[in-house]
C-alpha cells in the first residue's frame, strides 16, 4: 500500500487549532531567542537566572505572558490562548517556560483567583508587565502534596489589625519555591489561619519578600535550592518567616475573610469543600505543564527521527549501512511513542477547550463540572509528563553517544522537564484524585475526603452502587452497543477498528474501577485500619486511574478523527490513532490476557499488527514529526549538521 | 512471620566475596573525597576536569587504580581485584571513575592486551603512575557500533618505515574520546590498516597528541565535545589526523604485524575473527560498567529508601503521618528494584570471577569460553546499565521535590550513568551479540558472523539444529527434571519455588530462540533481503537474548543461596530472589500468557505474592541497603539531615 502523501502545513494547522495564530506567533517570538539554548549551556548559574529573568521581562513586553489576565490589568482576557502560547513555548528554554509559569501561572494566577478587586487593582497590572515578579509558597520541606497539613502559621492579630506569618520549623519551610532565591519581590503564602487559637485551615497571603532593590526584609530568611536536575535558570529556594506582619487586606479573601474584629466568614461553610475549591481554581497550572510536557515530546521526537533519517550502521557489505530507522527495532522504540504524542495532544486540545470553556463562562458553572475538569487536568498531566520523560530519554538513548552531548539538546530536555512529573502535583498523588473522583462520581460533598475518608465512603456503599454513580455505568452500555455478539473480541477483523479499541479501553477501566472498589469494602469488612486497606489497594486505584486517562485520551483521539474529511492526512492520523491504541493494549497485554479479553492468537496479532503499522509510518515519519511546526531555529542539533 | 534478624556486616561481607579487603580499601579511599561530591556540583567545567585529573593521579598514586596491571610495571597483577575495586568507586563521583576507566580500562588495558613487550616497557610503567595520559580513540562520529566500518586510515609508508594517520572525513571523526579534549599525550587509534593499497582491517596504533607541555602536536586536530548530559568531569573530544606519521613500531603488533617491508602477517588467517579476537581482549571495560552501574543503582536505593523512612504523608487525622515506606505502592516502586539490585550483583561476581579465570590463566584458553565470557559480560553490561537508569531514575521520582536538588546526589548519579547504556557498546547491540553466540554456539568459526551473516547461517540449519547445537538444549533437559508431570506449571504451591522460576526463565529463552531461528529461517525462505528478515526479527532476536542473560542471573542468585548457611540472611536473601524472580515473571506475564505458560489465576496470584514479599521486606529494608556497606560519608545528601 502507497504510503498517504501528507499535506504538512495542513497538519500542522489542525494540530494548531483554534489558538493556529498565537502559536505561531509564539514560534515566532522563540526563533528570535534560539541562540539562548546553546548559550544557556556555557553560563554559570547566577547568570543563566538573570538571562532567563532578562527574557520574561521582555516577553512579558510583548503581551506573550499575558494572554490570561482581564484586558483591564494589560492582559489579553483569553485563558485558552494563554494555555496556548504557555505550551508552545516549551519549544524553547525551559527555564524560560517554568519561570514564566512561577510568575504568570501560579502567582498572577493564585492573587487572579484567590484575590478580589483590591488585590487585582494592586498587583495585576504590576505582576502582568512583570514589574512585580512574585511568588507562589505552597509546598513546605516537609509537606508537598498533603496541603492540608503544611505547617506555616498566620495568626490574626486583633490588636494590631494584622496577619503575623511564622515557620514553626524547618520542615515548614516554603521549598522549592521558584523566583524566591533571587527574584521574587513578593510572595502568595500559604499557611494556617489561627484566630483566637482556633484554626480555620489553609488560606493564601501576599507576603512581601524583598524591596525595590531587591533586599529581603526583615523577618524574611531565603536560602538557595542551589543546583538541580535542571531548570538552572530558575532560581528556587526556600523561605522561612519569623513573625512576619503583613496588614489584614493581605488576605486574598475570595472565599473567606477575617473582619478586622476577627470574625471569620466564607461563603462556603464546610471547610474541606472550601479548600478544595480555593485549589481547584489553579487548575490551569496543571493543564499547562502538562500540555509543556507534550510539546518537550515533540522536539525529542523530531531530533531523534531526523538522526535517524541520516545515521547509518551496519548493512549489506558493499552498499551503503543502513539508515538508523530502517531498523525494526528503531522504529519500535519511537513510532510508538510518536503516535502516542499526538494521542496526547488532541487530548490536551479536549482539556484545554474544557479550561476555557469553566472559566470563561459568564453564568455560574457546577460545581460537578469543576471537579470532573480538575480530574481531567490531574490524570493528563500525569500521563503527559510521563510520557515525556520517557519519551525524551528513548530519543536520547536512540541517538546514541550523539544524543548524551548538551549540544544536541536532549540534555537540558530531559533534565528541565524531569520535575514535570512531581510539581504542580506527583503523579502518583494525582492519579488517586482521579481515582477519588471517579468512586465518588466528582459528588460535591464527598470530593473533598481524603484517601482514608474514600476508602471509609465506598466500603459504605455496594459495588453496584459504585458503578452506577459514576460514569463507567455508561461505558458498559456503550460497550454492549459495540460488541452485540456480548464475547465476540477475539474476531479476526477488526484489529484495527477503533471500536475495538475503545470497547478494550472501556472495559479495562470498568473492570479496574469495580475491582478496586470490591477491595476497599473487602479490606474494611476485614479487620485491618483504613491506612492498610489503602495501602494495599494502592496500585489498584492509581492503574484504574490511568485506565480511565488512557480511555479519555483515546476518546479525545477518536472523536477528533471523526470530525475530519477523508484524506492522506486523516489516513496517517488513522494510522496513528490505530498504534497508540494497539501499543497500550500491548504494554498491558497481561492483565487483558489476566481477565480473559486476549486470546493468545489475538495478542500476538496485535504485536504483528504493531510491527506493520510502523513499517507503514516509516516513510512518512518525517512529515509526521515536520507537522509539530517546531522552528528550524529551535532544531539546533550539532548532530544535525 | 516475624521479619528475619540480619546480620548487617556479615551480609556486607558475603556481598563483598573475595575482594572483601580491596572494596574496603577502595570505601576509605573514597570517604576521603566525599567532600568532593558536594564541590564538584559547583565547579565549571574546566575546572572540574583539572581536579578530576588531580584525583586521577593521587590515587593512582596509592596503587587503587593499577590493580589489573603486571607487577613488573607497577600493577597489582590480579584482574579480579582491578574490578572490584573499579565496582567500588561507582560509590563515589562518577567522572573520577570513567576517568579511571579511560585511562587505566582502555587505553591501559588496549596497550597490555593488543601491545607485545617492547609496547609494555615503553608505556605501561607510565600509564600506571598516571604520569602518560591516553585516550582510546575508536568510536568515529559516524560509525560507533559498527567499527569494521570505521573510516580512519593507517598506511603504511615503506619508505619511511612509518604509519600515516589520516582522516579522510568529518564522520570519520574520532568522537566522544575521554581524556582527548585536554589532558592525553597518547591515543591507541583504532584505523583501517592499508599496505600497498590493500586494506587489511581496524587495527590499534600509538599515536602522540600532546608534547610534554599539553601542546597539541602537528597534524592533530582536537575539539571539545563541550558539555554533556553528565560526566562534565572527563574531557571528551574530538580527534581528526592529517596525514600523522608513526613509527612501524606503534602498530600494537600482539596479533599482527607489519614487516619493515610492509609483509603482513597474523597468527589468524580469517580477518574477521582476528578483528574479533582482538576486540574480545578488551571485555574487562564492558564488565567494570555493569559492575558500576549496579553499585550505582545501590546508591540510589540506599537514598531512597532511607528518605521513605523519615520523610511522611497524609494518614489517619489526629496522629502523625504514614511514612512513605508504608504505602504499597511506594514498596512496589523501589523493593522489586532492591531485589534486582540483588540478583545482579550476584550475577556480576560470577561474570567476574570467569574474567580473572580466563585472564589469569596460565593455559591457553579455549575461543568457546572466550566467546562465551564476551557474551556474559555484553548480557551483564546491558542489564545492569539498564537497570542502574531505571533505578536511579525511580529513586529520584520517588523522593519528589527533594530528588530534584543536586544536594541530594539523584543529578549526578542519573547524568553520569546515563551513558553507560551506550559506551562500551549500546546495549542493545550487545544484546544482538548474545543473541549471535546463543544461535550459532559461540562457534569459532561463525562467531565473527556480522548481523546478516548470522541470518544467512541460522537460515541454512534447521530450528532443532540451532536448539541442539546451543546450551538451550540442556536447559529443555532440566526443565523436564524440574517438572517431571510435564505440564504442571500452575499448580498452586511453589510461587515462591526456585525450581519453577528457574523452570519458567529457561523456558522462556529456549522458546524465544527457537522462535527466532524459526522466523529467520521463514524470512529467508521468502524472497526478503536479508537486511529485511533481520529488521523484522530485531525485536525477538534482542528479547531472545534479554531472557537468556536474566536466565543467567537467576541462576546466579539460586547457586549463591544454595551454598549459604541457613539462617536469618538466606531468609532475607531468599525473599530478595523470590521477588527478583516473580517480579521479572510479572513484567513478562503478557509473553507468558500468550505461551500458555501462565494461567490467568496464577498471574494473579503473582502479583498478590509480590505485594505478600514487599510487606516482608519492609521492615528488613533498611538493613538490606545498609549490607551495600556505602560509606557514611558517600551518602552526603542533604534530605537525610
Amino acid at each position: 500500500m502507497a504510503p498517504p502523501v501528507i499535506d504538512v502545513p495542513a497538519l500542522t494547522t489542525l494540530l494548531d487549532g483554534t489558538y493556529a495564530e498565537i502559536r505561531n506567533l509564539t514560534r515566532k517570538r522563540l526563533a528570535e531567542y534560539a541562540g539562548f539554548l546553546d548559550e544557556a549551556l556555557e553560563l554559570d548559574r547566577a547568570t543563566y537566572r538573570e538571562r532567563v529573568k532578562e527574557i520574561v521581562v521582555e516577553l512579558a513586553a510583548t503581551g506573550q505572558t499575558g494572554l490570561g489576565f482581564p484586558v483591564a490589568y494589560g492582559g489579553g482576557g483569553d485563558i485558552g490562548a494563554s494555555v496556548a502560547a504557555f505550551e508552545t513555548m516549551a519549544f524553547g528554554d525551559l527555564s524560560v517556560l517554568v519561570k514564566v509559569g512561577v510568575q504568570f501561572g501560579l502567582f498572577g494566577g493564585a492573587i487572579l483567583q484567590l484575590g478580589t478587586q483590591p488585590h487585582h487593582e494592586a498587583y495585576l497590572a504590576d505582576l502582568v508587565r512583570a514589574d512585580l515578579l512574585g511568588c507562589f509558597a505552597m509546598t513546605e520541606t516537609g509537606h508537598g502534596s498533603n496541603v492540608q497539613a503544611l505547617e506555616t502559621v498566620a495568626r490574626y492579630d486583633v490588636e494590631a489589625g494584622e496577619f503575623v506569618i511564622t515557620t514553626p520549623s524547618d520542615s515548614a519551610r516554603k521549598d522549592y519555591i521558584g523566583n524566591a532565591a533571587a527574584h521574587a519581590r513578593a510572595a502568595v503564602v500559604f499557611a494556617q489561619l489561627e484566630i483566637g487559637g482556633v484554626s480555620e485551615g489553609v488560606h493564601a497571603f501576599v507576603v512581601p519578600l524583598r524591596d525595590a532593590k531587591g533586599r529581603v526584609l526583615p523577618g524574611v530568611r531565603v536560602t538557595d535550592d542551589g543546583r538541580k536536575i535542571g531548570l538552572n535558570g530558575v532560581d528556587n529556594g526556600r523561605l522561612a518567616f519569623d513573625d512576619v506582619r503583613v496588614p489584614r487586606a493581605n488576605l486574598l479573601n475570595r472565599y473567606a475573610d477575617v473582619s478586622e474584629t476577627g470574625v471569620y466568614s466564607s461563603p462556603i461553610d464546610n471547610p474541606d469543600r472550601r479548600f478544595f475549591t480555593m485549589l481547584g481554581t489553579l487548575v490551569q497550572g496543571r493543564v499547562c505543564v502538562g500540555g509543556a510536557g507534550i510539546n518537550a515530546s515533540k522536539v525529542a521526537l523530531t531530533l531523534a527521527i531526523r538522526y535517524a533519517l541520516q545515521r547509518r550502521q551496519f548493512g549489506n557489505p558493499g552498499g551503503p549501512e543502513e539508515l538508523l530507522l530502517d531498523y525494526g527495532l528503531h522504529q519500535r522504540r519511537l513510532f510508538p511513542l510518536l503516535a502516542r504524542t499526538y494521542a496526547l495532544h488532541f487530548a490536551q486540545e479536549v482539556l484545554a477547550g474544557q479550561l476555557h470553556g469553566v472559566f470563561s463562562a459568564t453564568e455560574e458553572v457546577d460545581e460537578r463540572t469543576r471537579r470532573a475538569l480538575e480530574s481531567r487536568a490531574a490524570g493528563t498531566k500525569a500521563l503527559g509528563t510521563w510520557h515525556a520523560s520517557r519519551t525524551i530519554q528513548e530519543c536520547r538513548e536512540a541517538c546514541g553517544g550523539a544524543g548524551y552531548l548538551s549540544l544536541n539538546r536532549f540534555d537540558a530536555l530531559r533534565a528541565d522537564t524531569d520535575v514535570f512529573t512531581t510539581f504542580e502535583g506527583d503523579n502518583h498523588i494525582l492519579l488517586q484524585l482521579v481515582a477519588k473522583g471517579l468512586l465518588t462520581d466528582y459528588s460535591s460533598s464527598f470530593g473533598e475526603l481524603d484517601q482514608l475518608g474514600m476508602v471509609r465512603f465506598v466500603a459504605g456503599l455496594t459495588v453496584e452502587t459504585v458503578i452506577e454513580r459514576t460514569a463507567v455505568h455508561k461505558l458498559l452500555e456503550r460497550i454492549k452497543d459495540v460488541l452485540p455478539g456480548g464475547d465476540d473480541w477475539d474476531s479476526d477483523s477488526g484489529l484495527r477498528d477503533p471500536e475495538y479499541h475503545l470497547a478494550m479501553f472501556r472495559w479495562r477501566e470498568e473492570h479496574m474501577l469495580a475491582g478496586v472498589a470490591r477491595r476497599l469494602k473487602r479490606g474494611m469488612d476485614s479487620d485491618m485500619e483504613p491506612a492498610e486497606v489503602f495501602s494495599r489497594c494502592q496500585a489498584h486505584v492509581i492503574g484504574a486511574a490511568r485506565a480511565h486517562v488512557e480511555r479519555l485520551v483515546l476518546d479525545a483521539y477518536v472523536d477528533k478523527l471523526a470530525a475530519l474529511p477523508d484524506g492522506p492526512n486523516k489516513e496517517a492520523l488513522n494510522l496513528l490513532c490505530d498504534l497508540f491504541a494497539l501499543s497500550a493494549i500491548e504494554a498491558d497485554r497481561g492483565w487483558f490476557a489476566e481477565h480473559g479479553r486476549l486470546s493468545s492468537q489475538r495478542s500476538k496479532a496485535i504485536s504483528r499488527e504493531i510491527d506493520e503499522l510502523c513499517r507503514r509510518i516509516r516513510p512518512i515519519a518525517a512529515d509526521l514529526t515536520d507537522a509539530f511546526g517546531i522552528p528550524p531555529e529551535l532544531l539546533r542539533a550539532e548532530m544535525l549538521g
